[in-house]
């Protein structure tokens, strides 16, 4: 298995270590790995499977991740569309474990390698707003809307201590993502770091898949960065009805969490937190 | 054109605020605008133009993005490889001009548009390390190593106040990664903003592209968060010498710096740093 932090010589240079000769100095640090990862599918039986992506990732969870994306791209509905998923072993050193190759059950629709597949092609130039948007947007199976998930301000403003107190490689490298699955009550399910945090979200969601608890009805996700609409969309994909960031969201996070339903809060920090969408799903405080 | 910030309603929770009625309250909150970008590039003649990629962007600064992003992916070499770049305009609200036509020069190859066009195909699934990387890895024009940069640590030390001061989309939003351009003295060349950091660093080289000032030779590139691989490609594929992060790099990042004899930074904070690779051009301070 590849590593998730590996170790590099480092020059550390301090301006105001003073002339007591420690300025600058050679030393080791802890650093986040980052290679990349392809995933190949394909259908059951003798036919090669293509590659379908490579992303750039933390080794480590490689299986939940292809799972993951696979199901957030839409390509998979669940454990039962997989007939094998596996790792393949590399000829070169230990951490080059960087294949993921997917054998789809039977009657499982092939993913479309026309890279124009998504597109709604014209001769004009006049494909604007909508209709992109609808190139980078998969169907969600689940109807988080109607998810009666509650929360208390209270019970969310105690999830980052609780999120960054599993982040072990974080605190090794200050390189890396977090996503953490927590229940109702605030227990943290399962939590995935990865340089990429998409991948670190597609790894608790591929880990969903494996263990067949889609949809994630009642429960939420928090990330450790910015929520952008990738990652609110992938949350609705696996049926998260609140999704949590630590920092900002984006206009079209937003606009997806309304259009699925979700509830979506940013900026949760310290005893603090704004509401962008499903608020009514936010109990307390008075006032 | 598109905005880069937006107005959106939200409700603010504030625990600590106590009983005086003000712990959750409705208020107007500036975030950043996030939008897809669709690029088409295709031959000068009557032919259609084929979509190459979407990017979730931040609008503004479009056609420098798509340049940028076409350069650092190999597609072109030079503004002289671009015919004409034009931002489409939409039919429907003033946010969506989304999309970048590309005409490129005769004689300039088309962008091959078989998804699997980079992979080192093969039945067995034991392509792994080295030809996963070969697939996202573009080949730099410019020779990095030899490019005479010195910066003194002092210097170095002073960027990051000034890419934060020139960061207005950040102050309004705290959603918006920001790369800034400087000279060896340290002068702001130019600054972008974008929900994503790639496209932050597209828009640099895509501006340098169009003002027909590659390589980037001699000068600094500050990044406002992480240093990865991507990010580290760019910048040699642009010519930089010198990659600055705010936070930490990955190990691809230092792997392919060392490569390039690039020199790399990060945790580039207060008055320390830590030199990744090419410390020699890192002048001071004694010790």
């Amino acid at each position: 298995m590849g590593r998730a932090t590996d170790r590099r010589g480092v020059l550390r240079i301090d301006l105001d270590a003073g002339a007591d000769g420690r300025a600058r100095v050679r030393r080791q640090d802890t650093l986040a790995v980052e290679e990349p990862l392809e995933i190949r599918v394909g259908p059951a039986g003798p036919g090669r499977r293509k590659p379908l992506a490579v992303t750039m990732r933390t080794p480590g969870d490689d299986l939940d991740l292809a799972l993951g994306f696979l199901l957030t791209e839409g390509l998979i509905r669940s454990a039962d569309d997989v007939h094998t998923a596996q790792l393949c072993a590399g000829a070169e050193t230990p951490n080059t474990y960087n294949v993921v190759d997917v054998v789809l059950s039977p009657g499982v629709p092939e993913p479309t390698t026309d890279p124009a597949r998504n597109f709604y092609t014209t001769s004009s130039c006049g494909v604007c707003g909508k209709a992109s948007i609808d190139s980078v947007r998969t169907r969600s199976l689940f109807a988080v809307r109607d998810d009666p998930l509650r929360a208390t301000a209270e019970l969310l403003a105690t999830l980052p201590d609780r999120l960054r107190a599993g982040q072990r490689g974080f605190d090794r490298t200050g390189g890396l993502h977090a996503a953490g699955l927590f229940s109702a009550d605030g227990e943290l399910v399962v939590l995935r770091e990865d340089v990429g945090r998409h991948n670190a979200v597609d790894k608790v969601i591929g880990w969903a898949v494996r263990e067949r608890r889609l949809p994630l009805a009642g429960q939420l996700l928090l990330v450790s960065g910015r929520a952008s609409f990738e990652l609110t969309q992938k949350a609705w994909m696996a049926g998260v009805p609140l999704l949590a960031a630590v920092s900002a969201p984006s206009t079209l996070a937003v606009e997806l969490a309304e259009e699925a339903g979700m509830t979506l809060v940013g900026f949760l920090r310290g005893r603090a937190m704004n509401v962008y969408a499903g608020a009514e799903r936010i109990v307390g405080p008075a006032g």
